[in-house]
């Protein structure tokens, strides 16, 4: 949680933070800063000291509502700055920021950097600034484990509220989305037609989706899967905006809409086939669903995530599907992991991987739990998703309910 | 152009160039790939030789779609990795960058680099990477002036058929909100009600634009400004939600969306009073639109875009408003520039600044013209905003067409 910053900071030797970016789309910007269109600030947060952000005069009102403590960046003339830098524009920057920094009190020590921000623009003021002030050591950390992954990690009962309402509007865009796609009659050859004739492609059908979500205040800044048939065997596949939508093949529909603006995820797949399944789609589901419900039963408080990766991984093998426990990067079978945590990044800790350490389904952590088989040479793929919470209580809560049937019924 | 990197590499002595981050709302990834879906990618560039895309096993079909030679992550074994780097993440990134960029050739040299990406991460591989190949030398470029916005300041006719199209679609949602407005009643307090008796609040406005931007395959990545009274006085205010719609007052309504996926942008700005304007309004409107005609008629192919960007704080000085021309960081009166460039960039070169040299108004180039003024003490702001392209034959086009009246006429 955000209040364990400076135990984690002073525990990692890190003597300040420096964000950079905008306070939107900017996971650990917007944690501080709850967002709002503050662009290209600059965060500054000491240990043990409240933050500061530096923004530019046009946004001075924007950076006020965010409640820190706010410099414009017209604190420091930019004519004198440009004198001085002799019209270097890296220098001109790198000046400034030892300004700030010194502004905060920082003057000498670690100071992890972070953002979602230009890297070419961040790299080359942070290699000037040191050459400025010395003694201060700008340091980067992993994107599996900063010391904002690590607060970010559990959650207060505050942001899980905004995780179960994204939930809720996620969910009901996906019952939107199947109404929809049964509410078309179909062709001879099995594929979704539109009034005029045409075949209802992908493209549309996302369109639609885009649609929901932003009558419900969410947007996807990250795009929403909605991939059928061979597509449906590439987890990550996006789907392709001209596909048709023909009955009887698996459709992977993954979506991860968050707050507009970019606040809180939820993160939510179901695999759907239209009118009927065949045999092969069939027992591919039920091998997913079977393991779903195994891992389900097996999660534990506490527990760390890797070891519900190994179990996942045994099940599917015991059913016979290739897994990345004896498999190096697996191009079919099982190929990802069984969940991730999520908050304001669509994927962050808990990581469930077999090789690290930390990452428990502690009290307050939010993660996903979503086994998937996949089989691109077979046309095929089938994953199902939920969201969870860790209670404080030691139970585990589903944060939106969902039906987790495969075939949709057509109306017509 | 595109076709222009390896000589502005040259020029630069740059090497190579390396990018990061995602395909999709990641300017010079996006610029390079053309978008798709295809997250924490790494792009390696050397000079005068192809492109090649790294990207996770999952996402390779999107990967391949790019066109460019693509390459998983998976050839370098995690595994192997792993043990290499003593488990050690940061270790083992760079491990995988430094056999990323030898199997591109560059083992030496200059090497640029770019992206919108996490800096923690990234800022710790390339100095745990520089260690592993003294070299290599990463360096940074400024946001003012990279490689990759000098080759974007000018246009190919595909890209600006992109703009034009999206000019379009933004003018479309504007005239559909001007009618919105226009059609709701009003109640004693000359305030716009909603059917059920309640206040319109910008908050439904944004909410119609966003819709009406996703029906047209657009998307509002950075946000709209939709801003009345003092708001409009804050040239990035972007509006409060829970505002009400008043007669008379200003409205600043910015707006500029992108394609779906984070790709060409377009930008424009219109300033309303709805039912009436008062004389104060009305005078600070004419003053803009009076400089904004005589900027128009002083744009000359070739010319400094600073040289235009002085023309205007003279103007609006000759007006008897203060401008950045006489006054640091002016906090009312003419307070920004007098345009950028964009493309992949919502703010790209060429650059309005009296101070930086070339940003020239070239053929190829598109940018926006948006003179403004502001008050906030004063509750009112106006600015007027088209987007133009200086076309190969030396003529500038405005890339779309709306009215520029102040006074929304209320139906009712």
């Amino acid at each position: 949680m955000k209040t364990n910053l400076d135990q984690i900071m002073q525990d990692r030797n890190i003597d300040a933070l420096l964000v950079l970016g905008d306070a939107e789309h900017n996971a650990p910007m917007y944690y501080l800063t709850g967002g709002g269109h503050v662009n290209a600030a600059t965060l500054i947060k000491p240990r043990d000291k409240d933050a500061t952000l530096f923004c530019n005069d046009m946004e001075r009102e924007e950076a006020k509502n965010t409640g820190l403590k706010t410099i414009t960046y017209s604190k420091y003339s930019l004519k004198d700055l440009r004198k001085e830098a002799k019209g270097d524009m890296i220098q001109i920057m790198a000046l400034r920021l030892e300004k700030m920094l010194g502004d905060c009190g920082v003057n000498s020590g670690r100071v992890g950097v972070y953002g979602q921000t230009d890297l070419s623009a961040s790299f080359s003021m942070l290699m000037a600034t040191q050459n400025l002030i010395p003694n201060v050591e700008f340091i980067g950390e992993s994107d599996m484990d900063s010391v904002f992954l690590q607060a970010m990690e559990t959650k207060t009962e505050d942001e899980v509220a905004r995780i179960r309402k994204m939930g809720k509007i996620t969910t009901e865009v996906v019952g939107k989305v199947k109404s929809f796609l049964a509410d078309h009659p179909v062709n001879e050859d099995e594929v979704l037609i539109k009034k005029d004739g045409s075949p209802l492609l992908i493209g549309d059908v996302k369109g639609k989706i885009n649609l929901w979500l932003a009558e419900r205040g969410a947007e996807n800044p990250e795009a929403t899967i909605f991939a059928i048939d061979r597509d449906a065997g590439f987890p990550h596949s996006v789907g392709t905006p001209d596909d048709e939508l023909r009955l009887g093949k698996t459709i992977i529909f993954d979506i991860f809409p968050c707050e507009t603006g970019g606040g809180y995820f939820y993160d939510f797949t179901r695999t759907w086939c239209l009118g009927y399944a065949p045999e092969a789609e069939q027992k591919l589901y039920d091998d997913v669903r079977e393991v779903y419900e195994k891992i389900i039963e097996k999660m534990e408080i506490n527990m760390p995530f890797g070891d519900l990766q190994r179990i996942t991984c045994e099940l599917f093998e015991a059913q016979g599907h290739p897994s990345p426990l004896n498999t190096e990067a697996p191009q079919e079978g099982y190929v990802h992991s069984v969940g991730h945590g999520l908050g304001v990044n669509v994927h962050e800790r808990p990581w469930a991987r077999m090789e690290a350490e930390g990452n428990l389904l502690q009290p307050g952590a939010v993660f996903t739990i979503e086994p998937g088989l996949y089989y691109p040479e077979r046309d095929m793929g089938v994953r199902i998703e939920n969201t969870y919470y860790a209670r404080p209580d030691g139970s585990f809560e589903q944060l939106a309910e969902f039906d987790f049937g495969l075939v949709v019924e057509m109306k017509d």
